[in-house]
Formats: structure tokens, C-alpha cells, sequence
């Protein structure tokens, strides 16, 4: 997929070839991240969010495939648990969600 | 799979057979719910959610995969949008998801 994924923690909404990293903008700039993206030629584009941004990488997914782009389906859910350092240094368990939205 | 579904709408979290429905109870309240239903001789715990909550139950499937029963596998996830009536009566989409573990 990507070359380059060191970029993965930052807030872009775009990492790499066909990734759209969910974090705390509206919903509909993420949306339009993967409209974008098929629009561009990409035949599945992966979304991907962690901690309570999961619903909201939910929603993008439905709202891709229900109002913009009628012919993309759901081909992988992935979930998982990683972790992360607090400012105080220590372990946070961090549910993530990777959603492939395929044409 | 639940012969009585009529109930899926309260904040129980527990409807049904094998389906534990997350709401805005505790974590580990409905990992409790997964554990048990387990430990009782379930083969197939299907987890449900929608809206906001659908971070919740990505963390109740991790934890209860991850810290408390080590041969359960997720063998499906599905997501999809419903229509809820508002206070004010209109039609509102809310993204769902269902987590199927699995031993």
C-alpha cells in the first residue's frame, strides 16, 4: 500500500496512496477524503481511526457508500488494540478500527 | 437467533440468546456480559451498537478477546446505518455495528 507510514499518528486525513486517517475534524471532510480518492482511480481506499473516533470512521464509511458512491461495498473490517503512551509515560490500551471500502 | 427482539431498543445489555446490546453503562459492565454468556456454554457472542457507542463495543470485543477469553475469535463484523426518529420527528441516520466473537 503506502510507501511511507511514518506520517500515520499525525491528524491529516490523508496518509499515503488510498488511507484516510479519521481524527477530530467533521465527518465530511473525511467523507470527501474517500469520494476523492475513488474519484482519483483508487479502487479501495482504507479507513482508519482508534478510540472514540471509531464510530466516526463508521460513520464515513456508510455515508461514502450510502450517499456518494453507490457502487463501493464494505470488503474488510479489521479490529485490534494498541498501545499508547500517556503524558505521564504510561500504557493506554487503544481499540482501532481499519475499514477497506473496495469498488 | 433471539426469538424476542422487541427489546432491542432498551439499554439492557443483554438481549436475547447470545447478543449483548452496549449502552452507556460501564465497559466492563458488557464484557461481563460477554464473559458470562461464555462461561455459560455460548459458542457465539454477537456484540451491538450504534452511534456513538460503537467505539464502546470495538472496546468491549478487545477486552474480552484479549484479557479475558483467549480462544474467542472475531468472526464477523458487520456495520450499516438505521433510521431513527428524533424528538422533533425527523429522520435521523445512525450508523450500527454488530461484532460477531466467536469461540
Amino acid at each position: 500500500m503506502a510507501e511511507e507510514q511514518n506520517s500515520e499518528h499525525s491528524e491529516d486525513n490523508d496518509i499515503g496512496d488510498s488511507t484516510v486517517l479519521v481524527g477530530s475534524k467533521n465527518v465530511m471532510s473525511y467523507v470527501l477524503a474517500c469520494v476523492t480518492l475513488f474519484n482519483k482511480g483508487a479502487t479501495e481506499v482504507e479507513i482508519k481511526a482508534r478510540g472514540r473516533l471509531i464510530s466516526r470512521a463508521v460513520d464515513v464509511a456508510e455515508i461514502t457508500r450510502n450517499r456518494f458512491i453507490q457502487d463501493v461495498d464494505v470488503s474488510d473490517i479489521i479490529i485490534g488494540t494498541t498501545t499508547v503512551k500517556t503524558d505521564k509515560g504510561s500504557d493506554l490500551n487503544v481499540s482501532t478500527i481499519e475499514i477497506t471500502l473496495s469498488k
